[in-house]
């Protein structure tokens, strides 16, 4: 993803985030550090970008959303923390660095992701854009917590970690909620902030929904077709670990096919809005994406 | 803790979890279990009977605080799952009965506490109660958030784990954080949801930061002078392993002492409001505690 405005909303993201983050030599300055290690670890800063692509689709600046942007992030960022636990995925490397409890120990790592999660709520509690109304405020932190609770991310997590995955339903359903819930939820949170009516918003949903399982089909098939170099990670793990997926599942011609429908149907979304190009791009870009 | 009202108080709250927290025949409902698990593990429910009596105080009913009171509940029971990991405390009892983590494994125990830290701000960004304005309520959220985070509990978990606790002032530190954030944040959080005012949010404030302290000091007493049965856990425990407490560090009399001033200022600090007869009362039963 390498258009000049994807570049443009990651630095914006960027900016915000060190401006949230703490720092300094607090007592607690180690768990400081775990924090942001983690955050400013090279994510592709998706979910904040979807965020501010909604807001400038219906006329809105980044500023209209950036609290929730960075909050959007934190949430993602302690959600890998945690899964990376060795209880959980134990994974040593994430985007080609060590991960948080190889570099900080275990308990650091759950506190960061705990202080991560609660940073969260903070900023977005904190939100005081001019124009804004309070009860749209309270909705959109609504829609973030539900997002990556227990009925959406966490939840998802879960049933990956327990739950039957033999069928691809239940896969997908699965996915709606360990990846899928704060994607929409992203771009929900941009339409809510940014004054839209209930119609535009259900039209982003459906948007987001489309496009989070084209998404997590693109990382199913970079698991087989990707760059072990540019993924920071080994290919062919998902077969070798019996790791129920779209490729595993249905191959990887029909996931390909799959993957097609879903972005046409993400596109098709967004038909009752002008200025959809940004999002449009973007659904492209994230098919042909190759980390 | 016995009187009447004190149970009371707990009855609501218990009763108000009851209706937040998931539970069915979801795919995630082990998820669900671990969550219910421990949030019905028989705790004295004290955080949110400080919101209701600071409510009650200030003229308002249980309802006015509720989903506050239940939030609560839900962080500090969620601090509890992870602290008791074997990664941080590595504990196998609770209250006399087995651990989240001996019941459900670790994976599904940092899933449970990071479902019931999300489920706290779910449930008080739907906060509705009729005049109480908007802006109260996002500055409520804010006030928890702080008390829970990286400035404030989490903060805290980190400086008992990573840092210096040599000294009485640095003791004293780490558990404003980890244990009083939350306490004063109790109060706090009524007083501002009640309507009060600026002068009546800081009595309620110092009010809870002296009673935190005391109540921190009485656990570190009960570790000495403790029945090990009402406990759930062996007393001596502490000095055994060279745990920095008020009482390993000043002795049991000192402590002792240290206790009534704060005991003494907590009630002071109620002077300028009329019908803080439960509050008062509340500080003196929280040093005649025995578990």
């Amino acid at each position: 993803m390498k258009n000049d405005f994807v570049t443009e909303y990651a630095k914006i993201t960027e900016a915000a985030l060190a401006r949230y983050m703490p720092s300094g030599d607090a007592p607690q300055k180690r768990l400081y550090e775990a924090m942001n290690y983690s955050i400013f670890a090279g994510g592709k800063r998706l979910r904040p970008m979807i965020m501010m692509m909604t807001a400038k689709m219906l006329g809105k600046s980044p500023d209209t959303v950036l609290p929730f942007a960075c909050a959007m992030e934190m949430i993602h960022t302690y959600s890998l923390i945690h899964d990376d636990l060795p209880a959980m995925d134990n994974d040593d490397l994430r985007r080609g660095k060590p991960t948080n409890h190889k570099v900080f120990g275990e308990a650091e790592a759950i506190l960061a992701g705990d202080a991560l999660l609660t940073k969260a709520f903070e900023v977005v509690s904190g939100y005081d854009e001019d124009g804004v109304d309070k009860s749209r405020v309270l909705r959109a932190i609504k829609v973030l917590a539900v997002s990556a609770g227990s009925e959406g991310m966490v939840g998802g997590q879960d049933i990956d970690i327990y739950g039957d995955l033999s069928e691809l339903d239940k896969l997908k359903h699965m996915h709606s909620l360990k990846t899928g819930a704060i994607i929409r939820a992203s771009g929900v949170i941009g339409a809510i902030l940014s004054g839209a009516d209930e119609k535009q918003i259900r039209a982003v949903d459906e948007y987001c929904y489309n496009l989070g399982i084209a998404f997590q089909i693109q990382d199913d098939l970079l698991d087989v077709l990707g760059n072990e170099e540019a993924l920071g990670k080994p290919i062919g793990s998902d077969a070798d670990n019996n790791k129920s997926t779209y490729v595993t599942l249905c191959g990887t011609e029909k996931s390909q096919k799959l993957q097609e429908e879903y972005i046409k149907k993400a596109k098709a979304s967004l038909n009752i809005f002008d200025n959809n190009e940004e999002l449009l791009a973007l659904a492209d870009m994230l098919v042909n994406r190759r980390v």
